[in-house]
């Protein structure tokens, strides 16, 4: 069977025909039937070319290719959910880039780890949350049955969802190293002529979950100054959080907001909403602007709870500084680039990734691959055929070098 | 059968146990279970009294009362069916105090008309669109087909929810006249400390349907300058209705603007969301700050495109300008209540009612009695018992001189 570039992009065409939407994206939110029938093809493709496949308790999926009997394994991965009507690289890239690099050093002189490729569950969040759900279990972040009570909006459970696509089991695995393969989902990449980004930090970032207190009021016969309009509060949230975006981003760094999930409540047109749920956030570059953008913001907080007259109760948030990645691991991606002839330089992801949990625990390197017009989580999310054959080649180097034991010594 | 005060009041409280909230309010949307049983609940109540029942294609309900056999028709009325956890005033203390108004007068000496107490299908427009359609479609402004293939979120049409609650059948009437009472849903008569308004005149008001336009983006990876936040646009919509509202109003004239019911999409934490639909309204005094405040808002439209970089599609909207009620119902109406010792005003109302459909084919007088604090659309509306009462002989009068021919001859 082929392993080459032009047997990568069949593949991954094949692939994206599962949950496929009309705008040329794909829809396979976690646990779903789409999800469930991917995680199946890639079991299929994986068996074919030697893998045993597993699954441990939260739904993670192992593609296992023993090279060593007995010898320690290294890990490469991403994940095959994704965002309701979002792109077809978005994770899916990673594992099938994963999985190819991995077959292609099957018969490796001088191996001294085994390779697991790792599909990790329910990165995404958008059905179950939070994101990354299946490496934030691996991980010791999140308890495995936190993670599996969790119900979606139907109420239908995690546990419920990974039993009925069969896609849960008792597996688990150690791992010395971890490699992710992802496209940019911005434009640094594309905007420099580059080819490979080696991920060298994470942004720094806020997350707010506001519930927004207000009063039910007649939208005709209320006079302004009685009502409580839980929705005017919101808005006035989103607008000056993209307003605190502008004004702390400079030269030497950016800040950008979001609000991309609100529910208002009764929401009805003649209504003066109660309540609004929203989940709002800040990323910035580094601490440094995230500080002082959070500063302003909470101050801004203040102010729309007097000019709307409601309250801002606050839910779960989290707040973390920006974080490096293992420089080595840079380093030998990028003498890995090097040996390829590819084009690479350093840059930040302000995405989560399931290597931002595993960098906490293993030694990790994390790659990017150019999306055109940094478009993402979007249907017409797009990396060209020459971006993904180069980052299946690298990723190949980089984890034929980890699996001699350049990067992390064999145990 | 006692039809005094205290029977009213037993009555009333009664009714108001039927999809009763916690909060003290009620949940009767439209053609909903609750809403059946609030229907089935007044007729056992009016064939008690005396009157037959029947129900028309659109699912009025209609309570008759033949004093005068082969006369010609005079109509009270108002709605059962409420908002989502709604007050328990709102169109039920209409209905129920025309059924007693109706009753009192059943041996009335010099009677020249029959009388049909209706109560409105679907006047709150909540689970089906648009509001008042039950007399929207008796009064020829919406057609029966249209009306009845209307369909909730759930995708059930009112032909399916109206069967399903017994709730249609094939009568139909004409009417000479018409009277409604409602509470205020206001502070107009509690600030001037009257118990009776007489209403003579609608609000002027703008509708609007917009569908924001923007595009799905990764909320970290994707540059501000890339965005196109369907949210953000909506948001400033929104903030600019409201600051367009307190710039309009002065002591001439009130400006009020809400946006009342909103939806994300794909509405996921991590997604800059791709499209918003959201009704928003601009209601006004009179119709010449009416037009000064949507002439300043359609710049801010404008305005907010542009800054957002999204596009706001309009759906149906419409635009009514401040209409009269019937002078000579307003001098009959404030008669009655001097004759009562009540102290009346006149008001305007900034809500719709089914009489404000109704005064466009028939003669039609317009009653409040207050709301505490002007509460409405929530579980804690609120008038007080003497006032209820108050309303009840108020309306009694009212209809005993509309029934012995003083408002419209008898054909």
């Amino acid at each position: 069977m082929s392993l080459d570039a032009q047997a990568f992009l069949e593949h991954f065409n094949s692939m994206s025909q599962i949950g496929a939407t009309l705008g040329g994206g794909v829809d396979r939110q976690a646990a779903t039937i789409a999800d469930g029938q991917t995680r199946h093809w890639f079991r299929g493709v994986a068996e074919s070319h030697g893998f045993q496949v597993r699954y441990d308790e939260i739904g993670n999926q192992y593609a296992l290719l023993e090279l060593v009997p007995g010898a320690a394994w290294v890990a490469v991965g991403s994940h095959l959910d994704s965002q309701p009507t979002a792109g077809r690289f978005d994770g899916a890239f990673g594992v099938l880039a994963g999985a190819f690099a991995a077959a292609r050093l099957a018969k490796l002189d001088g191996a001294k780890f085994n390779i697991a490729v790792i599909n990790w569950f329910n990165e995404e969040g958008s059905r179950f949350k939070p994101s990354m759900m299946g490496s934030s279990v691996f991980t010791g972040k999140l308890t495995v049955e936190q993670a599996l009570a969790t119900t979606d909006t139907d109420g239908v459970s995690v546990r419920e969802a990974l039993e009925q696509i069969n896609g849960i089991g008792d597996f688990s695995l150690e791992v010395a190293a971890y490699v992710e393969i992802h496209n940019e989902q911005g434009r640094a990449l594309e905007d420099a002529g580059a080819q490979i980004g080696l991920v060298e930090s994470t942004w720094a970032a806020h997350k707010y979950e506001f519930t927004v207190k207000g009063e039910q009021a007649h939208t005709g016969s209320t006079m302004l100054a009685d009502r409580k309009d839980a929705l005017l509060g919101a808005a006035m949230l989103i607008t000056a959080a993209r307003e605190v975006a502008l004004q702390f981003s400079d030269e030497s760094g950016t800040v950008v907001t979001s609000c991309g999930e609100l529910y208002v409540y009764p929401n009805s047109p003649v209504v003066v909403p109660s309540e609004v749920q929203m989940l709002l956030d800040i990323r910035a570059t580094d601490t440094d602007h995230l500080e002082a953008a959070v500063a302003e913001f909470e101050r801004r907080v203040t102010a729309a709870a007097d000019a709307a007259n409601v309250e801002f109760e606050r839910g779960v948030g989290h707040s973390w500084a920006a974080q490096e990645y293992d420089k080595r691991g840079v380093a030998l991606a990028h003498a890995a680039a090097e040996a390829l002839g590819l084009k690479s330089m350093p840059v930040r992801t302000v995405a989560g990734h399931d290597s931002t949990n595993m960098k906490d625990i293993v030694p990790t390197i994390m790659l990017f691959v150019p999306s055109v017009n940094g478009i993402s989580h979007n249907e017409a999310e797009l990396t060209r055929d020459e971006d993904l054959v180069a980052g299946v080649d690298l990723l190949e180097e980089v984890l034929r070098r980890v699996v001699r034991g350049e990067y992390v010594g064999a145990a």
